[in-house]
Formats: structure tokens, C-alpha cells, sequence
């Protein structure tokens, strides 16, 4: 089928889920899980497939985000079940206005239409994006990456069984099948058919998508995430918050990237920095962290001096750029400069900074005291992500399903005029 | 001073205006409307010259919306004062959770940034653009149309005086000096300077901008607004809404271009349509409406036959597309085929009809028995108004002071890692 075939399929079903209630959003969802568990062998070989065509071609850890088993296939159905618990987010009313005439104005959460997602390599999205934008009231339209399609192809056919099992319209999900370029492209432009466009993926898709999209797209999570360490910083505490913020997890969009240190506490800091993220981590087995370090930086310690470049790289590994400014004042202005918009931190106990740092960071988070490794819908208690907005405009952070409604005034009259 | 660096100054006063109070915010919008004031026979003079230079090229209706007076200038300045009497919008805790581990995650209301306004020839456009995007702590950038330039210039001017009174920096607010289509372009492509692009005015320049920006833009408000007069209807409701909606305002984007009739209703409702908007009205010398007819409609009562443009035509005129539908499935199919998703009514007294019709319409506004005027948003209780989104991200409907912030999330730890 072509791809604007599956555009027009999937809008004329558009008014079928938008009305569906709760219990029978959650009875098709939990069909759907079991039609994925039901086809597991088939999903299996669909990515045995995937993974001989991808062995040459593929570096390991994209292999890895490729990989099926047994086991991720289960973890794809509970995570669908785990949508069908949360509440819907569609037909809540966000406001009320009752005018002296008695018209009364009802702002209510309402589906945006058709979702498309385009995204890479990771099987698993397929499940996850088709339920969220299913609980939410909208249409799936899922575009995987060439390397995974045979997976995601089984996996949305499997889907597709669980809605038609309760008599409803299977076109609610469907795979893009045309895997080369021209479908994510025909998916950017489709404007009235596409109501809204999300790329969940690398750097280098989710510019694609914002810089050539003409029809509404969420920018998604790139984050060159930095923590600042200030003058009035408990020294135990920003070691912890910083280990924990760059080592937890290096590949992820909310690990950080950027060390910023107030020049007041430099010089007692820098070397308990590189005590803790280095030499620590090499007595006790783990990857230690290669430093970055701008000028000042490197007058008090030891390190691989910084390019200009380091200071704008998510490097998503153990890389962290590390830099010395004259106060909170300059971090917020470097920050201001060189981050992506996703997630900063502060360190201290000073609760005016603190304060100033939270209201002039333009970032969706801002976090005092605590590792920006929590922008995340599940930490956020959001139960739940579809991506990490990096844009301001409707949603900022990570998305759930609230994020994924429009809304509309309904207004109740008898006959008013104006 | 060239369009860049207008963005740039303005870029350089974001922070100033996110962390000002309300109080601070008030006391300056009640000083720019001071300033509006004693600067009356200044803008007066500017506007003089604009008129003069659109004696010949622009339409008397233009002309009108071109002229200011000493009564209009005092409008605007008590427009001002009636947007800083709103409550502020800015750092509104609008959800929090609090995790077992005592983080604080809190989702406050934040300015968008830099707000880029292109509008046309209304001067009074300048102040209330800038009034609203001041209180919602953004930066005003402001592009008037050519025709009405010496004007917008002359109560910038003044509007920045009055900020400077309050010693605070005058590029809050700023008016592009450059009138060719070369500023709106660059403002449409400002990436990274502009947060947001709102166009106000005319088809041609909301198309222009929503189809070539390359920076956040909302969609402002063209409106073929639907009337549906269901078979379950009171025709007498009927009758005053359709005629309410149709001729207390056509020019207006909230007033009805299209009236569809249930087949079952129509032959009673039609010659009783034709008479109220067309015979009452010339004999009590209110201008009749002209009626544009499809097929079914002309078989009933006498009147224009309708083209197939006139169902997807926003008139602004005493002219009214009349169309007779199967029922309310068929009526929610053309609305959802030719509406711009702004306004739509359904008469009827039929509960599950309206229910149905008020989930099904896919429009920033539905209305159950009342006129579709109401679309606004003093009257829908926001106190003011930017503009009326008919996208479904971010904004939608009228857009007030809550409508021009984001929000971010501010989390609160005592060294919580992840």
C-alpha cells in the first residue's frame, strides 16, 4: 500500500477512536499484548531476519537496540498493558467558564488526529508509540528505520490482530511500507493528514524533521545537558549528582555533558572532581571519564584540553567538558549559549542562586540539587513517554499522554446570541 | 537599525523581563499607557501621513481600519491598562509531584522568550500586541504593515518611553523598521532568535507564514464557520443563531459562512430562513444575506445557485453558503471536509445529537445551541486576546496571556541521583 493510502485509511478511522470510551480503549489494549505474546515466534523471526541483514552493516550497539528476545517481546506487552492502566486522558475538562447569560464554556481535552512516528532502529517503539497514541484518543502512523521494518512489520501485524479481535478498525495502527526516504518525506509534508509529526531517534533525523517538516512536528531530545557547581555547593553532594548525571547512563539525552564550576570553589573542587570520575572509577573497575577541560579548568587539574566544540557535543558517552565561569551569573549566560533546552542542574545551598538559576534557565528542566537523569515521563510520574520535547511550544519535557491531546471549547447554550 | 539587530537587542532583554514581578510588570503597562496619552497629537500627526499616503491605494474599509482618532488612542490606552489588571500568567505552579525519594517536581508557567508579531494595517494592532507579550514576560517584536508604519512607529516610540520611565530597557518592546517583504522573511527565519511567530490578519499573510517559517508559528484565525440545524432543532433558536451568526459582524472571523440543513427539517426551516435573512431584513433596512444554494437547498426555496467554492469560502460578507444534509453524520462529514477548524453550532435539542456532534467536530470550538460569535476571548472569560488558533498544538481557539507562556519544570532534591 502507499504510503498516502495508509494517510487516508488512517484519517477516515480518525473520528472512530477519538470516541471511543475508556474500557474499551484498555480492552483493545490489552488485546493488542496478547497478540503480540501470541506471535512471538513469528515477531522472532521477522527479527532473525532484521539481524542477518543488519550484521555487516550495523555497529554492535546498534545491534543491541535491533535485538529481539523472548523476554523484550514480554517487556513490549507489559509495557502496553502499563498503558492501558493509566487514565484517559481524553474528554477531562481542563476549565469551565459560566457566562451572566447562562452559555457555558467547557475547555476539554480532545485527540489530535493522526500521529505519525518516525523513528530508527528500536523494535520496541513500534508497541510503545502504536499505545500511547492509541490510549490517547489518535491514529498510529509508524515509520521505522529500513534496518528494523521486518520486526516492526510483525510486531504492528500482531497489533492490528488485537483491534480487529475487538471489532475494531485495524487501520488505528499501521506501518509506513515504503522504507526508503521518500516516505518519511511524503510523512512531512502531508498537511491536512498528518496532524502531528514525531521523530523519535538521533540527532540527525530529528533535524531532518523539524527543518523540513510542513506539518506540526515536536522537536525531540537532543540534550547537551550541563550541571553547575556553585560557590555555596555542598562539594559531597555535586560529586554525587555529577557521577551519578554522566555515568549512569552516557547514552542517554539526560545525562550531562557539561561541568560548569563557580572559579570561588575551583580550586577545592576540580581535583576531587577528577579523583571521583577518574582515578576512583579506575580502582574500582568501572570506565573512568575523560575530562574536557577548558583553560581555567586545566590550570588546577590534569586533562585533555578542551575544543571549542566540546563545550557543544552531546557526547553520549564517558566524556564530559568541564569548565570554570566567575559565578552563576556566567553560568546561566554560558548555559543560555550552548545548551539544547532539555535538562540543567545547579548545586547549592543557596537558596536566592538556586532560585535565580531556575527562573532564567530556558530549559524544560531545571533541577537544584538532584541529577538531571530524572527528565523522564516514568520518574516525572507521567507513567509514561512518547519523547522529551526540547521545544517550548505544547508540550516541554517529556511527553506523556496529556501531551499527546489537543483540546476544545465545547459551549452549552440556549439559544444565545451575541 | 537593521531587523537583526532588533532580534539581537531584544534576545539580550529576555531574562529582564522573565524574572520581573507583577507588580513591576503593572506599574510599567500603566506608564506605557501614560505614555500612549501624552504622546496623542504625536501619533495623531504619524497616523495623518499614513492616511494621506492611502488615499488612493487602499479600499475605504481599509482606510477605516488604518484610522486612528483621540477616541481610539484613549481605547488603546485603556486597553493596556486592562491587560495589566489580568492576573499575571508567569511562574504559575500548574502540577507537582513529589516523589517517595522527597524530589519536588514542579511544572511552573515560564514566558515563551522573543514573540515575533507581523500584522497588517491596523496601528491599535502595536499596543495590545505589546501590552499582552510584556505581561506574559516575552519580548515584542513587532512588524506592522508599510501602510500602517508611521503610526505603529510613533506609539513605539511612546511605548518605550514609558518603559524607560519605569527604568527598564526599551527593546521589551520593538518595532521593525524595515517595511519590505525582506523583514517579514527574516523574522519567518529568525531560527534560534525568534520563540514564537504570531501572524495577525489576512489569509494571505497567515498562509505566508505558517507555510515558509522555520521558527515556532501559530496559526491565527481564518474561520468558515459551520451553523448545523439538526431535524431535533427549536427552528425559532435556530433563526435568531443563524442570523446572529451570520450578520451581527460577517467581517469578523467568528461569523457563519455556511448553514446546513437537516433534510428532514428543511423543507419547514428554508422558506422560514429565507425569510428572516432575506425578506425581514430588507423591510426593516437592514441589509438582506445572499444565499448560495446547493442543489437540494434550490429545490426548496428560490435564491443563488451555490458553486462548489462557496462551501469553502470565508466570505466576511452578507453572503451565506445553505446546504441540505442527509443528518448529523453527514453534517459532521462536511464539516469535517471543509471547515478551518475554528467555529461550528449545532441546533438541536436532541442530547445524544449534540454529545455526538460536540465530540466529532474537530474545531477549536463547537457550540450547542448558541451563535458561533462568541468565539473570543473577553467573552470566553480569558480577559483579552492575541488571536484565534485554529491549530490543535500549543494554542488553541483564543489565545490569552496563558496561551503566550510554556512552562518548565523546576525539581527540587537535596542530592537525589538516579
Amino acid at each position: 500500500m502507499t504510503t498516502n493510502e495508509i494517510l487516508s485509511r488512517a484519517a477516515a478511522v480518525k473520528t472512530v477512536v477519538a470516541l471511543l470510551d475508556e474500557q474499551t480503549k484498555n480492552n483493545a489494549l490489552y488485546a493488542m499484548a496478547d497478540a503480540l505474546l501470541a506471535h512471538k515466534e513469528d515477531i522472532l523471526a521477522a527479527n532473525r531476519a532484521d539481524m542477518d541483514a543488519a550484521r555487516e552493516s550495523l555497529s554492535e550497539v546498534m545491534q543491541d537496540r535491533l535485538l529481539l528476545t523472548a523476554a523484550r517481546i514480554t517487556a513490549m506487552a507489559d509495557g502496553i498493558r502499563a498503558v492501558a492502566a493509566l487514565p484517559d486522558p481524553v474528554g477531562r475538562t481542563l476549565a469551565t467558564h459560566t457566562r451572566e447569560d447562562g452559555l457555558r464554556i467547557e475547555k476539554v481535552s480532545a485527540p489530535i488526529g493522526v500521529v505519525a512516528i518516525i523513528y530508527e532502529s528500536r523494535p520496541n517503539v513500534t508497541s510503545d508509540a502504536a499505545a500511547l497514541a492509541f490510549k490517547s484518543g489518535n491514529v498510529a502512523v509508524l515509520r521505522s528505520g529500513k534496518e528494523a521494518h521486518a520486526s516492526a512489520a510483525a510486531i504492528t501485524a500482531a497489533l492490528r490482530e488485537g483491534l480487529t479481535a475487538c471489532a475494531l478498525p485495524a487501520d488505528l495502527v499501521s506501518l509506513v511500507e515504503d522504507t526508503t526516504r521518500a516516505s518519511a518525506n511524503e510523512l512531512m509534508h502531508a498537511v491536512g493528514k498528518v496532524d502531528l509529526l514525531i521523530p523519535r531517534g538521533g540527532k540527525g533525523l530529528i533535524r531532518a524533521c523539524v527543518e523540513n517538516a510542513t506539518v506540526p512536528c515536536i522537536e525531540t531530545g537532543t540534550g547537551i545537558c550541563h550541571v553547575y557547581i556553585d560557590r555555596d555547593a555542598d562539594l559531597d553532594k555535586a560529586l554525587s549528582i555529577i557521577e551519578n548525571a554522566k555515568t549512569s547512563r552516557p547514552s542517554v539525552c539526560n545525562a550531562a555533558e557539561v561541568c560548569l564550576v563557580d572559579a570561588a570553589v575551583a580550586p577545592a573542587f576540580l581535583p576531587r572532581l577528577r579523583e571521583r570520575l577518574v582515578d576512583a572509577r579506575i580502582q574500582s573497575g568501572k570506565t573512568p571519564v575523560a575530562l574536557r577541560l577548558d583553560g581555567r579548568a586545566a590550570a588546577i587539574i590534569e586533562g585533555e584540553a578542551a575544543g571549542e566544540e566540546d563545550f557543544d557535543t552531546e557526547f553520549l558517552d564517558y566524556i564530559l567538558a568541564v569548565g570554570v565561569v566567575d559565578d552563576a551569573t556566567a553560568a546561566i549566560a554560558h548555559i543560555g549559549a550552548h545548551s539544547t533546552h532539555h535538562s540543567e542542574a545547579i548545586v547549592t545551598e543557596n537558596d536566592a542562586t538556586a532560585a535565580r538559576f531556575a527562573a532564567s534557565v530556558d530549559s524544560a528542566a531545571v533541577y537544584i540539587n538532584a541529577s538531571t537523569r530524572f527528565t523522564d515521563g516514568g520518574e516525572f510520574g507521567l507513567g509514561c513517554e512518547m519523547g522529551i520535547s526540547t521545544q517550548k511550544l505544547h508540550a516541554r519535557g517529556p511527553m506523556g499522554l496529556a501531551e499527546l491531546c489537543t483540546y476544545k471549547y465545547v459551549v452549552r447554550g440556549n439559544g444565545q446570541i451575541r
